[in-house]
C-alpha cells in the first residue's frame, strides 16, 4: 500500500495546478474556477504541506486595491486555519498580451519597465507571506524568428533585472532567494536560457550569485530530451538547487504537465533516489519543497482533480519507498561496488600527486595495457535490471 | 554564383572528415583509408586555412615512437609546403574499447589515469604544431542507465582533469586554450554536459576559467531541439567562443554531420549573420576558424568527398553574402526599428536610476496602460519573412 | 522580386487563420475578432482563390437558427462579391468540452453520437457551398494515457463513423469527398491515426476507399521528426492526396503553425518541386488547392496579420521559381543522370522477366562484383549542393 | 521474485543481439567474436525458445559453398541438441558498401537485382529451417537527401520487390510469410516505410497482401515519438502483427536497443498487457515469438551479455504478472467502467440503425446537453494511477 503524505514530506502544490481550468489551445475550459480558500483546505486535507501561486492566481490582473486586499485576508485566513505554508511565490509575465515578447527582455522597453514594477511589488507580497523562494520562469522570453531578437542584449537586460532584484531584496533585508525556471521552447519558438545548464552558466554572471539559483522541472528538461536526474545533479554539484518543480512528461512535444511518475517512470525513481539518498552518507541532498506544478488533465472534472493531486504524492513516496530498498539490498551494494559507480568518488591524483608525478607514474601509461583494460565489463545492464526489478516491487 | 574560399576565410577542416572511411552502426566502410598528406594538399586546393586532428588520426592507437616520428615529419613537411595551420587539436578519448565508460570520467580510476596521460601528451603535440586551441569532447563521458554513473562525481572528476590540464599549459607557457565540444547523447545514452548552457556552467567552476572555452557544435545543440544560433549568442556573450565546429543536422535523430547549410537552412543564416556581422558595430563577432566537422555522406566516392567539402565552404560563403545584402537593405533596417530589436540594446533603467527611481515612476506602472501596449504589434513575422527572402536571393 | 498571386494559383486561406485571436497555453488574445466577411475582402485583394473554415468559426457553436442563416448569408454575399471559392468545409469536434475525450472516438457513447449529428449537419452545408472536400481533423481523438483507451474499439468506431459519412455522401449525391489529417499528438498525448502512414493504412479498410483521401499538414508529419515530403510521395503514389495543409515548423516541438517556409526551407522547396513538377513528364503532380494552415505569430497586430498571409503565398511562389529554375538546368540533369535518380524509375526485373529468369540470370548474383558495385559513389551531396545553391538564387 | 523463463513463452533472440561486439559509429569493437552454436545453447540454458538470424551473422557474406554448408550443418545440430527453433529469418541488406543506397531501393538497378537474389536464396534457407516469417527490414532503403530518392518511383520498386517474393513462395509452397520492419531514420536521413502506419499502407497496394504483415521494434517506432503500444493496437487490429522486436529506448535519440522494459516503462507495462490479454475475452491478442532485438551495452562483457539477455525476459514475465494482477483487481475493474473503457467496443448506431434513424433522433442532438456532457469526468488519471500502483506492485 502506498503510505500517506504529511507535511513533513513538504509536498506542496501551485494554486494554478488544481485551479487549472483545463483551456488549452484548442480547447475551452472544461472545469468551473477553484477557490483558493478551498484548494488550500483540499490540500491540507490530502497531507500537503505548502501552496504557491503566481500574483495573477489569487488577485485578479488589473484587481482595485479592495479586491487585493480581500483576496490576500481570505487566503491569509486559510493558512492559518490550515498551517498550509506559502514556501514559494512568483509573478506572472506570460498571460497578459503586453508580456507577448517577454517582460524583461520585451523588445518594448515599457514592457521590460513595467514587467520589473510587477514583480517587485510581488517580491514585497512574498516576504510577507513568509516565502524563501520566487521563481521566475521567462515562457514569453524569447522568439520565433532568429533575426528577430538579439539574445545578447536579450542577456544584458536579463541580468540588468535579475541583479536590481537582488540588490531590492538585499536592501530589503528579506530572506528570499530567486529560483529561476529553464524552459526550452513553448509559448516561445525558442525561449532563453532553455535548460538548467544554460540557466546556470547565466548565474555565474550575476551581481549577487549567491542570491540565484534553479526550480528546474522534469517535463521542461524532458521536452529537450535531456536526462532530468543528471541535471539535477549538475544544479545539487553546483549549489544551485533552490527549489524543484515535479510532474511526468512522456518525451519530446508539447508541455504535458502529467501527474509526477507518469512519464519517465525510470527516471523518476532516480531522481527520488538522489534527492532522498543522494547526499554524502546517503542523505538528503535536497530540503526543500517537493513541488508538483502539473496540470489535471482537461479530461477530468473535480473529483478527478483530487485524486490527480494525491496521485503525485502517493507515486513520490512509492518511489521512495522503493528507492530506500534498493540502496538497502546487499546485492545492490555488490553490484555498484563491481561497476565501480562508487570509485568515481575517489580521485583520479593521489594525494599530493601533481601533474608532473603522474607523467613519471609509468603504470599509467607505458606499462598500463589499455586491452585488458578494455575488456573488462562494467556490469550496468545487471545494475540497471535490479533497479528494475526494485521499482516494480519485486525484490 | 558562389564566391571561391581563400584561406582569409579562415575555413578548416578536421583530418576526420573528409577522411572518414564511412563505417557506421550498420555498415562497414566504403571508401579507403585516406592519406593524411594527401588530405592536406587537397584542401589547400581547395582554400581551406587549416587542417585539425585526433592524436590517433595520424597516428594510429599504439604505434611506436618511430611510426610516430614518421608520421608527424611528413605531416609537417606537407604543412610547409601547402601553407596549411594547424589552429586545433584533439585527443581521441572514445574509439579504444579502454574507454567505453570515458575517460576522465570513467568509473575505473586506472582509466581515468591513462586519459589523462594520453591528453597529456597530445597537448605537448598540439603546442609544437602552434594550434591554439584544444579540443575536448567527451563523447563517452556518460551513461545509459541512470543509477550507473554518480554524475556529482563525475563533474568532480571532470573538473580534477581540466584543472590538472590548464595547470600543465600555464606551467609550460603553451599559448594553447581548451574548447569543451557538448553533446547531448550517441555514443553514450546520456552525455555528461549536454548542452553548450551546462558546459559553460561547468566552466564557471574552474580553477582556470580564462583557459577553458567552448567548440559548440551545430548538429550537437539541433539534437536537443536547440537553436544553435542563440546557443552561440550565449557563449560570445560569455567570451567563451574559442572555437566552433560547423556542420548539418535535421532535426532531432541520430548526430547527422551533413555539409553546413544541409540541414536547417535558416538557424544557418543567422549564425552566419552572428558570426559575421554580430560585433559591435556590426563587424565579426567571432575571429577564429570556421571549422567544418561533418562526414560525407556514405554514399559518396572519395570524389564525392572533395565535392562535399567544398559545398561547406560554398555554402558558408553564399550565406554571407546573403546576410550583408540583407544587412544593407534600408527596408531591413527599417523593419527592425519597428520590431524594436535594436531598442534592446537600450538598457531599461534610466542613466543612473536606481531600483528606488523606478519604483516612483507612475508612467512605469500606475499609469501604464497594459491594454494599449499590448494590442500594439510587433511585426517580426515581415522582418522574418524579408530574411527568408534574402536568403532565397530574392531581394 | 517576389511574383504576385493570382486565383489560378489556387491559394486558400483557413477562416481560424488569419482569424486566430492568439489565445495559447499560457496567454489570452492580443487580437479582436475578425469578421469572416473582412476575411473573405482582405483575402481576396491579396490574390487567393479560396476560403475554408469549421463550423463554429463562421457561426457560433450552439447558435440559433436565426444567427445561423444570417451568417451564412453575409458570407456567401461576400463570396459573391469577391468571387472567392469554398473549396473544403470542416467541422469542429475539439473546441468544447463536451468533446474532450474525442468524437467520433469519445468513450462516451452519446457523444459519438452527437458528433456524428454535428459533421452530418456540417457535410450538407460543405455541399452546399460547393466544397469539393471534408476535411476531418480528429484532434482529440486519442489518449494521455495508455491503458485508458482501446485504440482497436476507438478504430472500430471511427470506421464505423466514417463509412456512415461515406454512405451519406453517396446517398445524397454530393461530389464530395472526405480527407483526413493526421497529427501525431497535441491537445491529447497520442492521438489515433498519427501520420500520413496511419491514416493511409486507415483508409484501406473502409467500405468506401475511394471516398477518403488525406489532408496531410507539414508541421503535424515534421512534429514526429518525419520528412514531410516523403509523406506526401507515398499520398501521392496511393492516389490519396486529396488536399494539402502548408505551414512552417521547426522540428520536434509544440505545434507551431508558423508561415510556409518559416520552418525546414529545404524540405518546403522539395515539396513545392513534388508538387509543381513531380508529375508524368514533370507536371503538376497535385492540382488541388494550396491550403495554408497556419497562425499568425501572437505578437503579430492585424496589419501583421495580413503580411503574414502575403508571407505564405509569396515563398510558395519564389519556391516554385527556385524550382523550375532547378529542374531546367542541365547541370541539374546531368547530376540526377550521375545520380541514378531516374533509373529508379526502371523495373527491376527486365520486361517479361519472370523470378525462374532472375534466378538464371548469373550475371545479377554468381557473376555480380559487389565490392566494385559498391565502390562507385553516387554523387547525393552534389546533387543536394546544386538544390541548396538553387533555394538559395545562386545559380 | 522474478519467474523463471520456459519455452512456453515463446522468447527468441537475434543471432546478431548477444553476437554484437559493439561496434559503434564512434569506437571499436568491445567483445570478441561469438560462436553460433556457443548461441544457441546458451539461450536454451536461460529459457530461450528460438533463435533468429541474418544470412550474414551465420555465414560470412561471400563465403564458399563449403563453408556455408559447414556452418548450417554445425548450426542445425546445435538446434537439435538443444531444441531450439527457429522463427524467424531475415536478410542483411544493408552492411555491405554495395547497399550504400539500398537494396530493392537502390538508384542503382544492379545492385537491386542482386538484392533480390540474395533475398531468394535467403527465403530458402529460412523454408528449410523451419521458420515461418521472413522478416526485411529495409535500414537502407531511403535517402538523406530529398531531391536524391524518387519515393514513388522508390515504392515502385519495392512493391516489385515484395510481390515477386510473394509469388516465389506461393509458387515454392513454403508456409512462409513476410514481415516488415518499419523504422524512421539511421541510418538513413529518412529511411521508406517510416512507421507502421506507412508500412500498413503499403501493404494493401501488393499483389498478396494476406503474405505480408509487420516486425513492429519498440524502438524505432519510439525514435518519432509514436506510442508503440497504439501502434501494435492497429496492426493487430489490420490483422498484421505476424512478429515483434522487443528493446527499450529512451525517447528521440539513436536507435538505442536496450533491454525491454529499460525505455519508457509505462509503454512497455501496456504492450504486454495488450500482448497478454487484449485478445477477445481477455486472452492472448497475438502468438507468436516474443523477440527481442536489442544490444547488450557496449559497456559488458560476455558475461553482461547473457546477464542482459536474461534481463529481457524476467522483465517481460514480471510485467506479465503486473498486468495479470490489473486485470484481475476489482477496482480496476470499476475504474474502467466508470471511465467507459469497454463502452467503446460498443457501436455507436444501435442496432441496425440508419443514418437516416440517427439524423431522426433528437435525443442525439436537439435535444441533448453538451455542456452537461462536458462537464462529466472520465477518471483517466486515477485508472492510469491504478496502473502505476500495479506496475510497482504496490497493490
Amino acid at each position: 500500500m502506498a503510505p500517506r503524505p504529511t507535511p513533513a514530506d513538504k509536498f506542496s502544490f501551485g494554486l494554478w495546478t488544481v485551479g487549472w481550468q483545463a483551456r488549452d489551445p484548442f480547447g475551452d475550459a472544461t472545469r468551473p474556477e477553484l477557490d483558493a480558500v478551498e484548494a488550500v483546505h483540499r490540500l491540507a486535507e490530502l497531507g500537503a504541506y505548502g501552496i504557491t501561486f503566481h500574483d495573477d492566481d489569487l488577485v485578479p490582473f488589473g484587481a482595485d486595491a479592495a479586491t487585493r486586499d480581500a483576496r490576500l485576508t481570505r487566503f491569509r485566513k486559510a493558512l492559518d486555519e490550515t498551517g498550509l505554508v506559502v514556501p514559494m511565490v512568483t509573478t506572472n509575465l506570460f498571460t497578459h498580451p503586453v508580456f507577448k515578447d517577454g517582460g524583461f527582455t520585451s523588445n518594448d522597453r515599457d514592457v521590460r519597465r513595467y514587467a520589473l514594477r510587477k514583480v517587485l511589488r510581488n517580491v514585497d507580497l512574498a516576504a510577507q507571506l513568509g516565502a524563501r523562494t520566487f521563481v521566475m520562469w521567462g515562457g514569453r522570453e524569447g522568439a520565433e524568428y532568429d533575426l528577430a531578437k538579439d539574445v545578447r542584449s536579450a542577456l544584458d537586460r536579463y541580468r540588468e533585472a535579475v541583479d536590481l532584484l537582488c540588490q531590492y531584496v538585499v536592501d530589503s533585508g528579506y530572506d528570499l532567494r530567486f529560483a529561476i525556471e529553464p524552459k526550452p521552447n513553448e509559448p516561445r519558438g525558442d525561449i532563453l536560457l532553455p535548460t538548467v545548464g544554460h540557466a546556470l552558466a547565466f548565474i555565474s554572471t550575476l551581481a549577487h550569485p549567491e542570491l540565484v539559483g534553479l526550480n528546474p522541472e522534469v517535463g521542461h528538461e524532458q521536452m529537450a530530451g535531456l536526462n532530468f536526474a543528471h541535471g539535477i545533479a549538475q544544479a545539487l554539484w553546483q549549489g544551485k538547487l533552490f527549489h524543484i518543480d515535479l510532474n511526468g512528461q512522456r518525451g519530446i512535444k508539447y508541455d504535458q504537465d502529467l501527474v509526477f511518475g507518469h512519464g519517465d517512470l525510470l527516471n523518476a525513481f532516480a531522481l527520488v533516489d538522489l534527492l532522498e539518498h543522494g547526499g554524502p552518507g546517503g542523505g538528503r541532498a535536497y530540503d526543500g519543497p517537493r513541488h508538483f506544478d502539473y496540470k489535471p488533465s482537461r479530461t477530468e472534472d473535480m473529483t478527478g482533480v483530487w485524486a490527480s493531486a494525491e496521485a503525485n504524492m502517493r507515486t513520490y513516496l512509492l518511489l521512495k519507498e522503493r528507492a530506500a530498498a534498493f540502496r538497502a539490498d546487499p546485492e545492490v551494494a555488490e553490484a555498484l561496488a563491481a561497476s565501480k559507480v562508487t570509485d568515481l568518488a575517489t580521485p583520479t591524483l593521489n594525494p599530493g600527486e601533481s601533474y608532473a608525478d603522474l607523467l613519471a607514474d609509468r603504470s599509467a601509461f607505458e606499462e598500463f595495457d589499455p586491452d585488458a583494460a578494455g575488456a573488462k565489463g562494467f556490469g550496468f545492464v545487471r545494475l540497471n535490471q535490479l533497479a528494475v526489478e526494485h521499482l516494480l516491487g519485486a525484490r
